[in-house]
């Protein structure tokens, strides 16, 4: 039930900063939310559903899923999903993205395309990997791409 | 205005076949929604601003725009923003996609990476590549992906 | 053997204008290029084994193979692989690509995302999808991407 | 020159593990050949050349730039064209990549996309950012793609 879900999202797995209890709370939400839109991943190649939920600066969420390709390098993973449909929307400030993978003993954290992606949006804002129990881990996107290539970096080419 | 702007939509650009009224009313609709949806889009390494409309089978509507990265292959096109969206939402059956531009006196086309996106889909689906003046072509996914590498090319590996 | 695969090579298996013998032996090269260049795919995810063989316009020949990743999406395909190949020792002028897989019944078209990669370099170049037999089809880039997105598309973006 | 690039190379930037002399030989001679690559980069759109050189666990070096393309999410990395180049010669088994940008105050670090599809091959291989000057950073690339989604959890998705 929901109930026992929220509950069990709200089991801090990882050392961090404890929150107050309403950050908790929509922590647990952007959890539920990514659970949820894992339900509608399309990967019949891989079999391995993944849901997003980003959460924007003003409290708006979108969710997203994988959606995959025979042309495997055509698919798509759900973080971009959310991510791309939240700017499609004309959000581009974000504090957080939670990502629900069906790995029960393994947190699902962002591939590296991903990261890239979210990247382009700031380099401080939370990542919410999780197993499927709704448990979570809290990382910021700087730690999970270190020493990045951003907006910055290119720019730079036009002062040498 | 957008009376001006439907008028214009519905002068059909290329030989096709002509839909009774109301699909002419739709497809100047998706076309509108797909011009609208540029309005968010996130370019700014190309200052080329893309939108796409993809129409569910049910008559859902759903919208997208290209978003961009500095590291340039890691950015996202208008049409596959709008297609995983629409299909992070449950659908996966489409009629028509519109693809939006600034381009005057050129029809935006999907590149070939939409197209594959697209044909994972099915490739009995229109797609309406536009003017900025909202003029239209209408060309099936199939024209414009001959040939195309799919789901059953795919799974047809284990019959040899 | 070679002697046996050059002659299953040279039965062409869709009508097309006939080359003089010396433009078919240098398909067959090609083909057999693509089928070797086969072996070295790193596909444990697809199962699907694909090889590629590009000709510059010098005689030069390039080889690929697909280039899968856990995350899908991060993964490359054959053609792009030998195209790149050949981009980064300086040759971006071609005049044909063989395509290679183990499917035994069908011609292994190359993706959408590979034919947009391709026609950066030109729409006028030989594609040669071909069957495990070496038996293979002819057809430009131009027929697999008909109205297709390239670059006097980007730069008409300054023009309005 | 080539000895006064060689000079420069061995300019180590960064605090790290001191190799012997002929770690560094083999290093500086790897940068300088991400830098010669780096002249055969195709970026008409970001005017942003790259190189990249990759080692081989038995020596064999390969070399990659970036190729791009007019839809620019439909172009390649000069990692990923080094690394594939290398792959489809029989290479999977990776000692380190150096990677050359135009950049001069800034060392070039690869982008989430190339960290995720180097990490196919491992996580404890050398990463050497370059500066224009020749000058280098070491970095593991699992200091780069910390908590990656890799091929085990892919696999572990059967556990559950």
């Amino acid at each position: 039930t929901s109930d026992n879900l929220s509950d069990v999202c709200c089991k801090m797995s990882s050392p961090g900063p404890v929150g107050a209890h309403s950050d908790e709370d929509v922590i647990c939400s952007l959890v539920q939310k990514s659970q949820e839109a894992r339900n509608q991943a399309y990967c019949p190649y891989s079999n391995f559903r993944v849901g997003a939920a980003v959460l924007a600066s003003d409290g708006a969420v979108f969710t997203g899923c994988n959606v995959e390709n025979a042309s495997y390098p055509a698919g798509l993973c759900a973080e971009r999903t959310a991510i791309s449909k939240a700017v499609s929307e004309g959000y581009t400030s974000f504090k957080a993205i939670a990502i629900a993978s069906d790995l029960k003993d393994q947190f699902i954290f962002p591939c590296g395309v991903c990261r890239q992606f979210m990247r382009e949006f700031g380099l401080e804002w939370n990542v919410y990997p999780t197993k499927s129990d709704g448990s979570y881990r809290q990382m910021t996107l700087k730690e999970l791409l270190p020493h990045s290539f951003g907006p910055d970096d290119l720019s730079a080419r036009y002062n040498h």
